[in-house]
Parts: structure tokens; sequence; C-alpha cells
């Protein structure tokens, strides 16, 4: 099998300052194409450092693939050290890459300075795949026996620059064929999950392999892979799995094409011709964030209140003031009213409403700190629902969030 | 300077299933102990990768923190090597751990099987120290020249032993003294800030140096780290340097204390006992969702309309048709119109708004992708101002938002 190191080079990784997410995505894209990584490693922003390791994992793996220490600022140096191992003689300037360093500075309104010039320069030895998303190209070493991938540090480049380096991977090595499918579930906790899982799951295939990824704003993401066999024969046999897996999940599972639930809450809107509003009180914006995240979103999305305050929610979205006084801002009724409040004021067909307390204070005996109301409105009916989480107040809200956006999906779904 | 490297096993990290946390809160407390990480690495859960790795980290560094590899379904592959690398003979029950296994499994109502109380037996040749949050123990390796630390995977029982790991280093070392200083800036693109810069940087002496770490929400924090001398003058040796640093770059510095610009935002407000909406149309909540992601922001974050269709400008902002007609919606007039009303609307004495196009649709020549205008208001005055950007959707946003903020900052900080 072919094998992989992925490396970040800087030293803000090193003391801690930021969390390394560049390699855990690559090493998704990677497995996804059928290689294994078999290290990781963060390293300085030193010459010496990058030169002893790269040169190591050189040896030990097919594949390299570098992030980090390229940026137009002095403590970069991946380049240098790529001069060097591939017995560079001079510089030359990569037309493509300079372009897009024209391109991106226009749009920013800045000149193109000699040090950001000086990016394009590319050692002699090395190959270029130009990096659309930013100014530091792509750097490909080829060995006798392995290959060099040197990325940009900064993560959506990297990501976007993956999807070139699988195409040049496979360009040259013969990978073993590998079916994915996943299946996108929420509402059911990981360890439930694996229980109500564990008699299907025992009873599959050698060859096929079942992972869970949980995530906050997505829930538990299923990924069946399927290893053996032809290219050809391989989704049909793990559809033969999946028809039994939809039995035992209903309509928990929300998508099997990869889409978040704001996509298929989008979706679902789209194919009635419908619209959407949003109250929020404890999200605080989140879902009108997620649903806009969303290309072509202004098709379906109206807009939302952020009430944060009770002022606002009285005010604007028209929830009665005896509702917050006898109730509260986190209970059902208020929850109710402000999903119809804000329908009627934005006209929108439905509405989603929330309100809760994220923490870390706020939480009395009765409503303790993780508890959401969540509000659905139509025309024809309201309903509302409660969850109870127990996190920091992040994560509580990406809950709140996620919780609403699959309850409004199954509101929607049963119209 | 007394070195360190850090080594996580587990599958999981290398196919990208998890994000490895762990290394980064370690790295933190190595740091502040004045203790260089010079690489981190995460390996397989196999016995070969293990003992290669771990015995040339030996060699290479003072000191190696390993996590994971522990639990009792693992088969204790990292205790395996261990046993191998000390030389130990036989394993030894720890009774302070089999203590702390007998109390944790009673507390979940579960009996000690004989896989639990496994665990506590350690190779002859390790130290021990009490893991006082899980049942695997931390596990201590001396050899002549490093030391080895065994660590739980579970990132809360990890970070928990890290305490007793650095006291156990300082009784063996004697660590130098490392002072680190963030400023934050915005508005500055790294390579312009790096321009500007170059004379103070050039003039650092040998024992300071500074780092650029971008963000697209924060801006660049630039980080001054001072290495030699005694603790007793090195804030005074860097902030002698900073007094010039503040010199160059004026306003556009805005935190020295490690805050986000949501709470040097809400710290302006609270100061002038003000409050805030927002009314966002391309940054479709975002703003809010920041602001409420301060702890505490319920006392000056009002709320916010977000209005994305034009009938919610119009309808809830009171935005008059003939800007939205005449100008569009990514005008000036619009966006001071919705600062304005929002302001209105809610009762805050200070509000932002924004209209721009995020992409990847909707652009035109005139107003490109990447185009937004950002309006600030108070009951004195209201102000715009437009800034290109030229990203994929989701950075556009988030330069918006933060762009938004900034903005902000400064009309409140002049107020």
């Amino acid at each position: 099998m072919t094998e992989a190191s992925i490396c970040t080079i800087g030293d803000e990784i090193l003391i801690g300052q930021i969390i390394d997410t560049n390699s855990s995505h690559i090493a998704r894209e990677l497995e996804s194409a059928g290689i294994k990584v078999r290290k990781m490693l963060s390293i300085a922003d030193d010459v010496n450092e990058i030169r002893e390791n790269l040169t190591r994992e050189l040896q030990d793996s097919d594949i390299v693939i570098v992030t980090g220490g390229l940026g137009p600022t002095k403590d970069d140096v991946t380049k240098k050290v790529l001069f060097e191992l591939s017995g560079s003689t001079r510089h030359v300037e990569n037309p493509g890459q300079l372009e897009v360093i024209h391109r991106i500075l226009a749009s920013r309104g800045l000149d193109v300075l000699e040090i950001n010039r000086a990016q394009a320069d590319v050692p002699n030895k090395c190959e270029v795949i130009v990096n659309r998303l930013g100014t530091a190209p792509v750097m490909v070493l080829r060995t006798s026996g392995s290959v060099l991938y040197s990325l940009p540090g900064v993560p959506y480049e990297a990501i976007g620059a993956m999807k070139d380096v699988v195409e040049d991977i496979r360009r040259h090595y013969r990978l073993e064929d590998i079916y994915h499918k996943s299946v996108m579930t929420y509402g059911i906790a990981e360890s439930s999950l694996s229980n109500m899982l564990e008699p299907w799951e025992t009873s599959l295939p050698e060859d096929m392999h079942l992972a869970y990824l949980p995530d906050p704003l997505k829930g538990v993401t299923l990924r069946l892979s399927v290893f053996g066999g032809e290219k050809s024969t391989q989704a049909a046999r793990c559809e033969a799995e999946l028809v039994r897996l939809r039995k035992i999940l209903g309509d928990s599972i929300y998508s099997e094409n990869d889409e978040t639930l704001q996509q298929v809450v989008g979706r679902l809107l789209i194919e009635r011709h419908a619209t959407l509003s949003t109250a929020e009180s404890c999200t605080g914006g989140m879902i009108a964030s997620m649903m806009t995240s969303v290309p072509g979103s202004s098709e379906y999305f109206l807009g939302s209140v952020v009430s944060y305050a009770n002022s606002v929610k009285h005010g604007v979205l028209g929830v009665r003031q005896e509702i917050l006084d006898t109730c509260g801002a986190v209970s059902e009724d208020c929850v109710r009213a402000m999903a119809e409040g804000v329908r009627k004021l934005t006209g929108s067909d439905f509405s989603v409403a929330t309100s809760g307390i994220a923490g870390p204070g706020g939480g009395t005996q009765d409503k303790p700190v993780g508890l959401v109301w969540v509000g659905v409105s139509s025309a024809e009916r309201t309903e509302a629902v409660k969850f109870n989480f127990n996190n920091d107040r992040l994560r509580n809200t990406q809950r709140f969030a996620a919780s609403a956006l699959d309850t409004l999906r199954k509101f929607i779904a049963s119209r």
C-alpha cells in the first residue's frame, strides 16, 4: 500500500498557539484515495530541522505532504530547504503563479512588492502546481522513489490544493480502489449509535470498514469503506449493506450525499418553493450564518431577528410581555411566539426559533446551562421541542443551532 | 535550552478521524515552563513504529511526552514498548493507581475486571505518577540523558496529568525563562506589515524573535519572544521594543492582551455603559454570532436584524425603497440606512451594518465579488466605509465580519 507522511512547519504549532487542522484534512483526503498515512509531524521554522526531517520522511514514505513555511515574511524557510534537497542551481519565475499574485493583490487594492513577486520564484528542479487561492505556489519535488508536495500553511489554501495534489498522485501511483459512502445522521450520540449498530456492524464482510466521524454541527457521519473487490462491484456491495442500515436509523439519516444540515434544509425549501426566516436568542445568529453560508441561499432565506435582549423579543418579534414575565425567555411559549413573530414579520413560509442557556453563567436548577427550546412554525402549525446538552459555551451554541436545523428539517420534510 | 518532543499514538488521528488537541495543550504547558518543543509527531498503534520513533526522540530531545496507546482495549501497545526500552524484567502493581481504578469503576457502578486491574501493572524499571482522573497511570522512563512521560490519550486526563509532569521536570532540569508578548493588529496585510516593520525587526536584539500569525477573523498577531536574560528584566526589555512598535502601527493595534475583536468591542461598550445592535446582509448573522460568543455579552449586545432579502431591509429596517431601487443593496446609502434603522429599532447606542457580495455568484463589473460596505452609527453620527477582498464565500464573509468589527472598534473608541 502506498504510504504517506504529513509534515507541518511552523513555530506557532509547536508553542501551542494554533492547533494543526491541516494534517487531519489532508489525512482524510489521502485516506479516501487509498493512501495510508503512517506519520504526522510538526517541526519548527528551522532549516536544519526541516532538512533532516524531510530527508528522513522521503526515505521512509512514498509521499510526503508538507504544509507551511511558505509565507512572504522572514521566518519562512521551506523553499530554501527544497532548493537544496532538489539540487537546484537557481530560481525560476513561475508565470502562472505570478499572474495569481497580481490578481489577488490587485483585488485587495495593493501593489505587488518585491517580497510578493518573489513568491513566484521556485527552485529550478521543482515542479509547480499553481495555487489559485493564494500567493505561494505548490512545489513538487520528485526523488528516485518518492515525491514531496509543499503546500501553503493557510488552511483554506492547503485544502484547496489537495485536489490537485491527489490528481497528481493518481497519475504517478497505482492506488488500490477504495469505495467510500458517507451516511450523515443527526440526533443520536456516537455511543448510542455504536450500540444500535453493533449487530449490523459485526455482520459486515471482512473487507468493509465502518468509521464514526462525530461533528458538533453535522452530527455523526458514518463512513462505510469497501476495500476489496473490483471497482465495478464495490458500489453495489455497499448499497446492499446500506439497505439494512436505513431500516435501523430511519429519519435520523439526513443525507447520503455529503450535504450539511443547512444544505438539506435549503434543498427542501427549494423543492417546495418556500422561504425561511429565523428568530434567534441563544444561538445569536449562528443559524442564519449557517443558512447563508450556502451559495444561492438568497433564493429561500429571507432573514433573521437575533433577539438577544428581551426588549427585542417583545418590541421587534412581538412576544407578549406576559410570556417573558411569567414563563421567561427560555420557555416553550416564548419560542413559539418568536417563531410565529418572525414568520409574520418577514412574510416567510417557514421559521425556526431558539431560546436557551449557552453558559457558562445564567443557569438555574430548573433551567440549567445546556437547555434549549426550539420552535418551528408554518402557516398551518407551530411546534416546539426542548433539548439538553452539557458543554462549554461554543459547543452548546453549536449543538443548539444544529438541533434547531435538524428539527426544522424534519418539520419541513413532513409538510 | 531544554528541548522536548511530543508524540501522540493512535490510528484515529492518522486517518483524520479526530484532530489531536492534546499536543497543543501540552506544548503550551511546556512552553510556559521554558521548555522548547522541537517536534510533534503522531504515529499508529504499532509496536515497531512506536519503538523506533520513541528511541529516536529520546536521543534527540531531553524530554519526550507521549499520549495515547494505554487504554484497556488497545492491548497497551505503549506499555509493551516502555517495558522493552526500560530494560524491565517484570511488571509491578502500583497500589496508588489500583486504588484510583477501584474508586473510578465503583463510582460508575462497575466491577473491577482483570483487564481493568492490569492497568495498574507497570514495568519495574519505570516510575509512576498516579493518574487521579483515569485508570491508566502516567509512566516515567529515565534514560541516561533524557526522560519520557507516557500519558493517557483522553484529553482531560492528559491535561490533568501535565501539572504533575511539569513539576517532575522542574525537579530534574534547570529551565530557561522565555517571555512572550502578543500584539494583535487588524487591517494591514501580512506582507505590508512585514515591510513596515522591517527596520524595526532587523534592529531587534539577537535574543528576541518576532512571529507573524495571520487569521481571517483576528487579523495578524505579532508575537515577540524574549529568550535571553533574567526573567526579571525580560518584560522591561520587551516593553522597550514595543514602545517603538506602537509608534509604527498606531491604532492598527487593537489588543495587547490576547483579546479578539469582539472582546475589544465588548470592553469598549462596557466602559461607556453603551449597547450595540447589528444589521447584516452579506455577513448573514456572523457578526452577531461573534459578538454573542463572548460570555456576558448580553450586558451590551441587544440583537441583530439579518436582512438578507431586500424586503426585510425595507420592511423591518426601514431602508427606503428608493435607495434599494436606485443605489442598490450594496451601497453606501443602504448601509447607512441599515445602521440607523437597526439602532432605532432596537434602541441601541451603537450599531454596525454590512452589505456586500460574498460570492461566488452575484458580482458585476461595478460591484465585484468581495466588495463590502460597512456602516456604523451612533446618535451623533453615521459613517460608511468600503472594503474589497477576493476570496471564496466563507473567507469573504469572515473578512467582511472582521472588517466591520474593526471599523466599529475605531468608531466607538473615538467617541
